[in-house]
């Protein structure tokens, strides 16, 4: 909160004073928990893992709420904690229209809470989910013991600094990148942030459709791929020089389907509107990939583009990068294990005797872990459906209400249809809805199962 | 064929030469088969099973297309294959635009047509899929050597003899239902037929919105529910006298979902518009039990209830009735299975050790049924997604796609928007959309696994 405070100062908006106040009641409060709390042994059980998850999140999505809500912009209640789970949780749906007209430091605000809320999202889904037995494989060994006796140079706090120091290169490669495809600084720097950790807040109600040229577009689309793949390949090539987590072969299902998605997308613009074929694939690319690594800008209304266009786009929205990353949606490697559920499943029913064990890579997928595909695949839809009809009685139209929800459970950012399409935004929902879509973005981004672990009447028995 | 030919004779319409001359060539050509192959031995593995359901699906859809085809109505290739696969799989959607002026014969045919696929699916999902593995339980102890001897007294046959006899028992009570609660005498026959199939075709572009009064409304909810409740139950009853098939626990599900979806639409009905409960307790009853049964019918333009109907009519097309009924959709038993598989799954989160047993009434779902609903679930999807994508690439906006996609794998009948949704028909879809929907319906029909055993690389090999 003191950096947007001193971009503030510096640029003469009075909303610093509110940032410095919140970052002191932020820090009174948490330094009394902490002092409350100091020398209390850590509770060593999953069970508590999974609230403290929770928790941290939840708690997250509330304190980065307070500058949207007392500042100069002056959001109401459920407005200013949609906008901040949005930011953290890496969704990037906003409810804030006239962006180009906003302070910068609450501008830089939106993007720095997105920017820790990706980085939270990577050790999140490679060290703690993983170790939870939700969302996906550790390429990681890390004992529980690594994190409750809290060792400060075991494995656990060197993969950590070597996360760390990646996403920051990241970022600043990605914001020399923009600067350099004719990006001004302040720009370059928030969507470099937004970038990386696939969140899509703009500086500019038009998104990248403020920006002029191709070269812009073709740096995002490679820092999106960058940032939906697995940071696990970088960091243990850091650390230990290991270059094995590349053939995660979740990766190879990940470019397969950005590809044929841009290139189909491509080809029938080129053949039904006769446009270049470069500005097609350029277009396509941008907004496809934008919209499968969950990052969520637009260069363009690409509802537009006709019936098959939206189509493909509702569908797209369900895809989802690599585990390990800042993406959200079903994600690569649950696509790679029910696809092989099914090829082994379809043979088991021609050839009843044999059972054959699923392999993913040179792993064995384990009973286990195709429970929890199953399981979330089945909380996914029944929440995507529980949500839609919430959102409908509240008044908004099928397509509105279905992939609010659906944008909000994969944490991709904008819908479809003309209020939430990527030339809309989520200003027009009223409190009823935000309020939906705020618990479903924080569903969608701890892997639904985390949540519904603590809503389960086993959870809280003993 | 033999049967509206008749009709047609009676009527004085020279549609009967056409349905006696269809009758013929399909003799000839069945006869020439099964002399052809007399006395050839019974091939009695599972993969000749998969392929023998499926030939036989297809061919009755081939059939049944002759008479549209040929017929005064002259209805295209596309078209006329539409139409009798809709029938036989008891879908319902319709490309006949003016039923009212239709001659007799070419009523009674659909209705006919769908009367004979509603037995053929109960047969199929109470005898033949269970046996193959997919598409449920099977309450009754066949051996697969109780078809291939064909033994004319044995189990099978008694159960087939009771199955039959019900179902006609059952279409007759209707009609006579229907007839005291208004109907005319060819309405109620044909209405009867396609209400035991949960088929849906109707001699009125109106359906049942050109019938006055609540009483055959009512009729149709009771005897809809019926014909999606297990067959079973009715069968063993007379068979060998036990009810034990009523403690199914499907059959709560079931009820459950439907009583639910009914009371939330008439009350949210009733506190939008301030009607009459009773005319908004009707109606909701007898559209979404239409709906959710799979029937199809409809007796006024739901999607002008308000966005909420329109999303609870969207999510009520997975539902469906209960395996072992002419229902189609998703299915009580499988929700069943999945919410259990959830509850399970959740628990074994908490405590990692403790893995209970999935338990379905009082029989323990073995992994191999938990796989084969979950391979459903799926192939369900990827399906939905693959031919709503090929759909709009044919120009269908976004609802009329997922919507039309939806209701042909279900088996439920109208779709939403204003080409096919409850007001419209699919008269307007081109034929690259008929031949897509035709493949779905059949898809749909057979289980989705069925088919697609058929088109796995290891059903060809060897």
């Amino acid at each position: 909160m003191l950096v947007p405070a001193a971009v503030d100062l510096y640029y003469g908006n009075s909303d610093w004073q509110v940032f410095v106040f919140c970052s002191l009641t932020t820090s009174g409060v948490g330094l009394t928990i902490a002092a409350a709390t100091h020398g209390r042994r850590h509770v060593g059980s999953t069970r508590f893992a999974f609230f403290v998850v929770v928790m941290l999140w939840a708690t997250l999505g509330l304190v980065g709420a307070l500058p949207f809500y007392a500042a100069s912009l002056r959001l109401d209640l459920a407005s200013a904690v949609f906008e901040s789970v949005s930011a953290i949780t890496t969704t990037g749906s906003t409810v804030i229209a006239g962006l180009d007209g906003l302070p910068p430091g609450m501008l830089l605000w939106r993007s720095l809470l997105q920017w820790i809320g990706g980085l939270g999202v990577i050790a999140l889904g490679l060290f703690f989910l993983p170790m939870l037995r939700v969302g996906g494989f550790s390429y990681f060994r890390i004992e529980s013991s690594d994190i409750e006796e809290d060792r400060p140079f075991g494995r656990l706090a060197s993969y950590t600094q070597a996360l760390v120091a990646i996403y920051i290169a990241l970022t600043l490669l990605c914001a020399i990148a923009y600067g350099m495809a004719g990006m001004s600084f302040f720009d370059a720097v928030n969507h470099a942030m937004t970038t990386i950790a696939t969140g899509g807040f703009s500086t500019h109600d038009a998104s990248f459709g403020y920006f002029e040229g191709r070269a812009v577009l073709w740096v995002g689309v490679v820092f999106m791929m960058l940032s939906a793949l697995p940071f696990s390949i970088l960091i243990l090539f850091l650390v230990s020089g290991r270059l094995d987590a590349l053939r995660d072969p979740q990766i190879r299902v990940f470019l397969g389907y950005v590809a044929a998605a841009v290139l189909v997308m491509a080809i029938y613009r080129r053949l039904a509107t006769g446009m270049d074929f470069g500005d097609a694939l350029t277009s396509s690319a941008f907004n496809l990939v934008s919209i499968i690594t969950t990052a969520g800008f637009a260069s363009e209304d690409y509802t537009l583009w006709g019936p098959f266009a939206i189509t493909l786009f509702f569908f797209a929205t369900f895809l989802g990068g690599c585990s390990g990353s800042t993406a959200g949606g079903v994600k690569a490697y649950r696509f790679l294990i029910l696809g092989l559920m099914l090829r082994n499943g379809l043979r088991s029913l021609i050839h009843p005797s044999s059972i054959q064990p699923l392999r993913y890579g040179n792993r064995v997928v384990d009973p286990q872990m195709q429970r929890s595909v199953t399981l979330f695949a089945i909380a996914f839809i029944g929440i995507w459906a529980a949500a839609s009809l919430a959102l409908s009685a509240g008044g908004l139209d099928l397509v509105t209400s279905t992939t609010a929800t659906l944008t909000a459970i994969t944490n991709v950012g904008p819908g479809l249809g003309p209020v939430i399409g990527p030339a809309g935004n989520f200003s027009a929902l009223n409190d009823y809805a935000k309020w939906i879509l705020t618990v479903t973005m924080l569903l969608g981004r701890l892997e639904i199962l985390a949540v519904l672990v603590l809503l389960s009447p086993a959870f809280w028995r003993d």
